[in-house]
């Protein structure tokens, strides 16, 4: 079968590589939507995880499925369905104790594209299928549904790992299209003022779309003293760090509120330490916490999250600024994703 | 000074008393907006807090600050504020382990209108003002704001009660106006799915513009029934009660998957038990949690709500079916409550 | 094989049947400590689950590793292993949500001598062993670790739904073996005072080496007054319910203070309503919340629990009252558990 | 009256002040038992707050009530009270969100011998009395109380931090007194496994009474390492950090199962910025998450955890190592603590 690879560090390419094997929990996958992520960039031109060889891409994808093994229950070849990219091992020692992203190590509920082949290929396989895939929704669209594999659940996890609650004020630090889905996630959670920081003026006008309230742009001076500026020196409640580097939470704990709390679903790739200020801190006792983590991924996750687009909660459509057709465009939007171009937020490839 | 009050159990009527004392920590607040709520109609016809004797009646007011004690520090003659329901002593062993309105006893955080003189007076009084009320926000009105007393407080309670999640279905019974705001509040948590249970046109259509997702309506046979039909048998992940009475939890709890939770915000004034299906409650077993609670008060309760409204994310005036101006309206608005003709949400009297 | 089995209500004896099956993902065990449990007694003596033909009972069993399906990756023949009494599908939507006890339907995850056969057999069978086995620790004996099965994580989950925290007053209601261990796992969550409710002068002897600080009887009046008169009428913080039946909560709701919490781990079998007094209960308002849960399963609850025994911190052999020797005398110890002779709190049974 | 106190940087001694007013919600208490703390130590020697002139020390106090303001309900001249360190103003918004010792902003319920002077005088003075001082309970030594004012509520704090959950493997570093009630406070909340970290004999027989299993000699090679090895290499579910430095919390992290938790409740004196080593951090993504805070005060607290106390089930005095009489032996109390001979983890002077 054919996919598009990661041929090395700093080179993708069509590779052609054997049809995986279907074992019996497992099933394979067609693609029928997926989207280039740019954690496939960070893979491929960055080496954010090492070197890999002939590594097929890609970890969003909607599909139909070809083939399940004889001890999967709830799929039928032919079934449409949404697969996230965190596909864990359920009955993992981590996932009993709820954290399914880590099951057998730290990280390693993240499969596709990380050390498995990915999406980006005529065939891909499901670990668990009962347990890793969704029914495709009546009512939501293959583009839409491509935006849960990833997007919407770190998204939306920056909110749960941030703990947002009634009324908070909440500053989401960067509006890819994972902190877009972080605005939308805060105030689906109850925050009323969203300040979103960002520059592009087409993730300006989404953020606000889905919520933003006051606009932050690095571009005008201190991220920290613009938010102080616009709170009255009070600070913020809660803080979802969705971009930036390891230096970002050092703005963060400053403009945090004593008892709030930070939520960080940004994949920091460099450096050695995340610095946390002392003083701003509290001297450690500020009650200022700190958590960042993988996106829960699993059948139900994606099920919740679906119900969010399938009520008319949620429209993930404003992400999809460019919209390709054909597998062989698969190339064509990962590039766009590594060429970011002004106006692009997300792409999507129908196949 | 004039004030409308229970002068007995089943009488009403405008009464004469001194303007309350002032004490250190307190305040005295002149109405500027006020609203009735049913609960003043179950206490006066229904005797649901026993037999009181010339006292005011009324807890949900905005006003001006017509005096404060010498120990208030943030608010002075002339502010305009928002005065919650709930007024707790905020010292108290109660408040300092996250029940305040608890506070010197089970239910004591509720003083206006229960064992103290309620708002529906040229002066009220409010203990610890610095604790207890809030600064009317740039931007919300009067009107809206009075919402902040009793209905959106209480309604949202009931999503927190209930812990709604991101996609769960919720199921909230009674659409009366805090049946309305459980709606807004559940949908403000992430649901997905919301089956509002009601039967008033002008009720449906508002809840409709809240989230509901699916209608109810009981006069179309067993809520139970309905429910599970909309859901597949599956039933619903959270059930919000905000209407009913003591036999309502029956099908609270069989429409409930395992996991399941109960949010209850409705005053059951009646009969000796609730009752608990024993079968459907997985005889015990079933991780089915049930909850109930008076709102929780205070400043910084009123504070978070009024964001909402200031920053857009929410617009109790849709609640606000009935308008009067002048204090001497009161009456009128207050019987409207007990006559609920058909078209009534809250009615809300300007002063 | 032989087992020991519920022949059909109200009557048991040794059958033959085949040996189970051992699907790819699971484990056929042979028990070396067994220990019958009052719901065995319940089974087939007071039909709580109903009819059921030839079904072998038992589900505390340590046992030995007789057979692996090919996909189990962390146990092999010859391995002693404790298997708890809830026995998971992880993969499911409801493992997913934290609730894997209900896995596939509320308590479904309870399968042993339910609706499959139980451990009293010369082989049972594991589904999913590498997620429902725990290796027997070093220094665990196997009749401290068949307590892992049911008696700790049962009475231990008492106080989980409880929240027990530090300086709680906790009221135990119940003090069979998984009262008993409410007790203990009350103390080891912070409880300070602990009030258990009980006659038996064994019982009360070990709950007191549990951490009991005070004993109600109720042969000597009313639990609710002793308990009132104990605290001085400000009631308890923790209510954990491990006996009595549905009427237990009517005294439970009113001994908890405002804020208070109820958990349950008694199985209910009779009667059609658990009853909540509804003024006790604040008329709905009182913040006081009732959970009863099916004990956690599964691989990492047996790990977790069992370091307890490891490393010092719990001696559930306190509960072992009457010990056997030979598989044939299963019969005689369950049938002491349906006899219950004074002294008896739980027997076990090494192979 | 007569005080010890800071006269300024590096330099204490005795001084005359006037007698503190007694405000009407306020009391005024004469200590009978008091005990000083490494924090005075840090604030004179090692200007921790900065500079201050003749600021009586101290924030450990039993004492008797004085004096009372005449709105003061529960307390009366003649009193013996217990007086924690942290005594916030419950009123205001932080308190009302669940972090008083924020109360007015980061670390501001901190008063004593922080903006105010401390309890070594003859009298000190007590804000908001009614919330801030429990009454003595019947059966608690002044000595083993006056370890309720800080020792107790800040090591505790650590493992409510942490999240300590039954069965968790916890490491706790730095057994000084702080770290010691850390050990208890963990053990209190279900740890099965506590690696204490530390090196003086006495602290080491002491944390081992308290409940840890493993000791941790950092004069023996890397704390990490050593962990790492106790436990094959999987690391700990928690860590508790009670001593050390910013740098300790880089092994804090490594030490860490994804999922896992940090609590600290180390004051942390000196330095720019705490570190977190990105990679083990899991690149922001392992579920690794981060608090610290200052101690809960208040007067629900104190009584919740004298009640572990006086029903046996701590035992505080084991921390007591050097007791002295008389008022005029605070100075040579203080500077032992400053001069920490080996034997020393707290002294106490009873008056």
């Amino acid at each position: 079968m054919k996919g598009f690879a990661m041929k090395r560090i700093g080179e993708t390419g069509w590779i052609e590589k054997e049809k995986p094997k279907c074992g019996p929990l497992d099933a394979l996958v067609s693609p029928i939507a997926i989207s280039p992520c740019s954690s496939d960039i960070h893979t491929v031109w960055k080496s954010a995880l090492g070197d890999r060889h002939d590594m097929i891409l890609g970890h969003e994808a909607v599909g139909v499925v070809a083939e399940v093994g004889e001890l999967v229950k709830d799929f039928k070849v032919g079934d449409k369905v949404v697969v996230p990219a965190i596909t864990p091992d359920w009955n993992s020692i981590e996932a009993q104790g709820g954290y399914s992203m880590h099951s057998g190590g730290m990280l390693s509920g993240w499969k596709f594209s990380n050390f498995k082949d990915g999406v980006f290929a005529e065939y891909f396989h499901v670990n668990d299928a009962d347990g890793n895939m969704a029914h495709l929704p009546d009512g939501v669209s293959p583009e839409a549904a491509v935006m849960l594999c990833d997007m919407i659940p770190t998204g939306f996890h920056g909110a749960e790992l941030a703990e947002v609650e009634y009324g908070d004020t909440v500053c989401v630090i960067g509006i890819g299209p994972v902190g877009l889905m972080s605005v939308a996630g805060a105030c689906l959670k109850g925050a009323s003022r969203v300040i979103a920081v960002g520059s592009r003026p087409d993730c300006i006008r989404v953020a606000k779309e889905y919520g933003a309230t006051d606009i932050v742009n690095y571009r005008n001076g201190s991220i920290l003293e613009q938010v102080m500026h616009l709170t009255d020196n009070k600070g913020v409640d809660r803080v979802i760090v969705a971009g930036g580097d390891n230096d970002t939470f050092i703005d963060a704990i400053r403009m945090l509120k004593p008892g709030g709390k930070i939520g960080n679903v940004n994949y920091l790739g460099e450096g050695d330490y995340v610095k946390i200020p002392r003083l701003d801190w509290g001297n450690g006792m500020g009650h200022k916490s700190i958590s960042g983590g993988l996106m829960p991924g699993g059948r139900r996750r994606v099920e919740k999250l679906a119900s969010l687009i399938k009520y008319g909660k949620l429209d993930p459509t404003k992400l999809l600024t460019h919209h390709f057709e054909g597998f062989e465009n698969v190339e064509k939007a990962l590039l766009l994703m590594k060429d970011k171009p002004k106006d692009i937020i997300k792409p999507v490839v129908l196949i």
